[in-house]
């Protein structure tokens, strides 16, 4: 069996995706087969130009014809265009892997869960870092117990792509459309790592700022209001007694992609910088200092489908781990993906950070997503 | 003219301030001439031999005598010993060097900063790191806006020295001698640096833990309760409009004196570690990524009172350049201090931080110490 | 018109250059389109399954088969089997990517060169670190003058895969497959790099040594011995008037991937290691230290074929981008890649360093390859 | 008893061994006593002035008369006076710590070890990177097999004092004065700590190259010739079987003060660099990658006679190092000294280099100093 593949959305997560879907064949073989079938977006001429570059035999201009075509779905849109393609999918019994945030209010996010509830198809929230090898090996540590008693996390995401105030004006700026600024867009990523790696969080404290607060219209047509943060900061306190910093900007001076993370506990710790994503920094009881390692052995997470021992991956590959496991749950083959359930406690972190900004004190947090 | 000093306290600060005024005449030798005049503690013995290591050549375990017989002294003490013993040495106008933080409550703070206010004597607070020369440099930097708008600020002080729970309690345990934990402890340096670097501070929110809650007791008579912080974490908004984060911790797992601070500005960013405290990273908008620099030139701060270019100084050289300002302060010719109401000022955030933790919400901060 | 191509060799090297074939439709789509055709090998079983992973539609174990079959010959397999099929192909006008070294001797290399010559084919050398974008933008840099005149280059490939002495005998180990030990395996990219960088070689001196003299025969049948290098050094002189030194080593503990260059200027200097790929390390008059810089902007080289800044690629992308120039090359659109002619230059300065050893001296370098 | 000590020499060097015996009674009690007595140069008004500030009670510019008034003699003038006053020292049973390298002769080296066999005073020559905290501690590490068999060494020294053209002219750009250039001056102390970590040097193949072939005379008169080397590169045979590979330059654009070695062995790695000398990277069998370790714990080397473990030294205090081992070898306390001897065979490896270069050939290098 094929499973036919509908996009929406033809971007940068487009082509990551249809990259993935590429090549697992060689390197994933067991993978499920897949057909880029339909690619759905609005310019006619732009989608077909990607779509014959991504491998896609059909276009359209309407999600709701994309749905009844395919057997799974890939909702790469803005986030307020989440839900309801998503939901239609789920009610179809199509399968969705679903952008994050997983929407952009809470009210979405849970109608989104309701719908994954209720349908027999899998529905995954694409937190591609949880695929990192380096952060799989972190997470086999933290869970057999290498670090002991987990105490401090920090976890932050620092990018600088809308640091020129002459940047444009893009929908992540305008909370109707994204919802949250960087706390949902950087900050759900950090939060999820978070969480995988340590546990259920209970209770945040945030810190919002909007230093950029109008930018160029991208249509030339003067100045649009930026209605998102371009920092966030927050502290959180984890079920199991551990505290944590979360920090997220779009604004950070020399900062290509800083999304890193540090644990430390009672017997060790790790960090880890995606800008060096092969590399994991460990230390234990038997060190003396941190130790850096390189992630490439044969039998690291995923080591096995690559190049031999010291040649690197990048990026992408944590997409096409990605895909691997989602399309193996589809399979019945595994469960290593990310849950709407817990997307929306996700994204519930996010909003308490939000309202904990604008109410000036903690907000406890519902963990039962 | 030659100042008599005394010290209170002969222990590692004890030894590092000694040091500092030994070297000054080869190094500084504008610096006011000092005698090490009296060396105050409690153990005779152990007060005679260190006397005669550091150069004193009087010992008491009265600090009442030695007010009255030096012109400068350094309370090198226990927080709670802070305030009595400076207070009586300004009413003297005798000059005091205070190590930080200034007390072990607000209430002795504001005494000591009154009785400052009276005396015609200099009275100073030991927040060393401002003499480190790659924050030096960096201040020049934030001054000269080579950042651009200050944004976002993270300070941390992350060291490992009580991460064993079997390391015997110390006074620094208890809220009673030490008035705070980690928040005063080390987050105190952090603080004083944020502040001088980036300005006025004024809403934090803070989030303590005490993961180590009982240790051995020093003389082996069973557990004696840990009563303050072993980490801190918060979040800060500056006059400025920046926003931070501070972290803090003794029990943090492979880290030895991980004192590091980054400013991010909209032009630029600068980062520093004292475990590599003669380098200072800087980034620019004429840079494409953050640059190591070496800060060992002649005009590099203090760089031409110590070896050639290359040639890296330690740790005590900024308890040599600290000593150095503050005798010129006396001296009238400078005033490179922490004065006792920035000292204040610091407290009251350390304070806050800990009331917001408390009370579950931000905090406003006085400013004007 | 699309070209059939054929691979000699399935191993590492083929999944790479099979990976690169089918990934440039999507990055590259202006290469010209291939056909993956023919997979040779001798163990037709093996041969016949990564022919279906590689996207193969035919298998031989014959290589002067393949040779009829195709358009293109990737020359993949071990250094003694280039020369022949290589020969062939070009007589027969078919277009060559051979890997490095050239051939396991200087005289088959000449011959391997004549053949070129001869032919109507384009024939490259695969030094695929040449396409690492980092190291292009090393080069536009030294060729700006952004270093001034060039003084000193640092080259060295250090791994670790055959520390173990348990580690198994493989024709690498045998002077008569291999030709040269880390001299030429490692060695020949170092050089290579160093030469496109830097320019011409006039004159080396070398030291090799063999640590592990015996590994165990693959086949259980006890132990065979290892009669090439594991690890060489050379110094060099280049026409420019530049000196360097080079090293490998198969048996460098703690190393997977060192491959590493630093080049230092009168004005100016670079470094780069491959484990981290992406990173480039720029010193020059206006900086006071290195500057560490992502390498992943859209105007940096390849830097719009992928993904938006920070977000990295991997090794494997060094080999599309060297599949792409390759293609290019043969479509008449471009030349960047390494003839056979600069390929037996390094072969020869490879040889001299081993004579060099040899005979205790320098040895001075045809450079007119 | 007090050792009455004298200095030819009050530059750089001059300060440096100044400040260390100062420091002594503080931090190594035990110590001789010493009586910064006279202190010996040509300029009677410089020499008053530091003669104060350094603290000698008495000055002369005649060191005949300085070798009469003293129990210790400091050699640290330019290398072609290191042997009359060493050897007269030496002669009176004046105990001599001479600057390296020892002599600006083969010739002149030799007589100064063989004074030192006559005489019953402690000859040392000044090699400070031996007494480096993380230097030593990698010395134990080889000392204890931790590496295993040793196979390559990489020792560096770049500096970029002289990068610049305009830089004057300095006794050390004239081969008489100085009697190698780079090799010698910053090539020594490689060599001394290739040496002491990995045991003697059988051979060597050199490559010198003068880039700054002049530079403006120091009073104004023009140009005047450089004749020694600013670049020279080495590889060396062991006696162990090891090899490696060295390093120099006065001319490194971007560095500081790269003193660094590394040391790869079957077993196991240890790196460091003297820009950050109070960490050393180890790598061993239980581990995947380098560990980096800040050397400042109370049982590392020297690490209880300075400040609490995190609180890093400077360059000055390898001296203060050397200075103890000195001393404490004239009170027949220790040995920690590097011998005449030694610094001999050091410089007959540095004279073998040059003959090398000179020869186009390798050279033998005698080990019996």
């Amino acid at each position: 069996m094929t499973l036919r593949v509908g996009f929406i959305g033809y971007g940068f997560m487009g082509q990551a995706h249809a990259n993935a879907l590429a090549r697992l064949p060689m390197f994933f073989p067991e993978a499920p087969d897949t057909d880029r079938h339909v690619l759905c977006g609005r310019n006619e001429k732009r989608v077909a130009s990607a779509a014959e570059r991504f491998g896609f035999t059909h276009t359209t201009d309407d999600w709701e014809t994309l749905v009844d075509q395919v057997d799974v779905l890939y909702n790469l849109g803005p986030n307020d265009l989440h839900a309801e393609p998503t939901i239609a999918a789920l009610e179809a019994d199509v399968h969705v892997l679903c952008e994050k945030p997983l929407a952009a209010s809470i009210g979405n996010a849970e109608r989104m869960v309701a719908a994954a509830r209720e349908s027999d198809a899998v529905a995954a929230c694409a937190f591609n870092y949880r695929y990192v090898p380096a952060l799989r090996l972190a997470k086999d540590l933290v869970d057999q117990g290498a670090l002991g008693e987990i105490r401090h996390v920090r976890g932050k995401y620092l990018v600088d792509w809308q640091v020129d105030p002459a940047h444009p004006w893009v929908w992540r700026n305008d909370v109707e459309r994204a919802g949250y600024g960087q706390v949902g867009d950087v900050g759900s990523h950090t939060i999820d790592l978070a969480r995988w790696l340590v546990g259920n969080i209970t209770r945040v404290s945030g810190r919002l700022e909007t230093f950029v607060d109008e930018r160029p219209a991208p249509d030339g047509s003067g100045k649009r209001p930026v209605t998102t943060d371009d920092v966030y900061l927050a502290t959180a306190s984890f079920e199991s007694g551990a505290v944590g910093v979360f920090e997220g900007s779009s604004v950070a001076s020399g900062h290509k992609a800083t999304n890193a993370i540090e644990i430390i506990g009672s017997e060790g710790a790790i960090r880890f910088d995606l800008e060096r994503l092969n590399e994991l920094e460990v230390y234990d009881a038997d060190r003396r200092g941190y130790e850096r390692i390189i992630i490439t052995d044969d039998d690291d997470p995923y080591g096995d489908r690559w190049w031999p021992a010291g040649h690197t991956i990048g990026w992408e590959h944590t997409v096409v781990h990605e895909n691997y496991e989602f399309l193996r749950a589809i399979a019945g083959e595994g469960d290593d993906i990310v849950s709407f359930g817990e997307a929306l406690t996700v994204q519930r972190i996010v909003d308490a950070i939000v309202r904990s900004d604008d109410q000036g004190r903690q907000i406890a947090v519902e963990t039962d997503g």
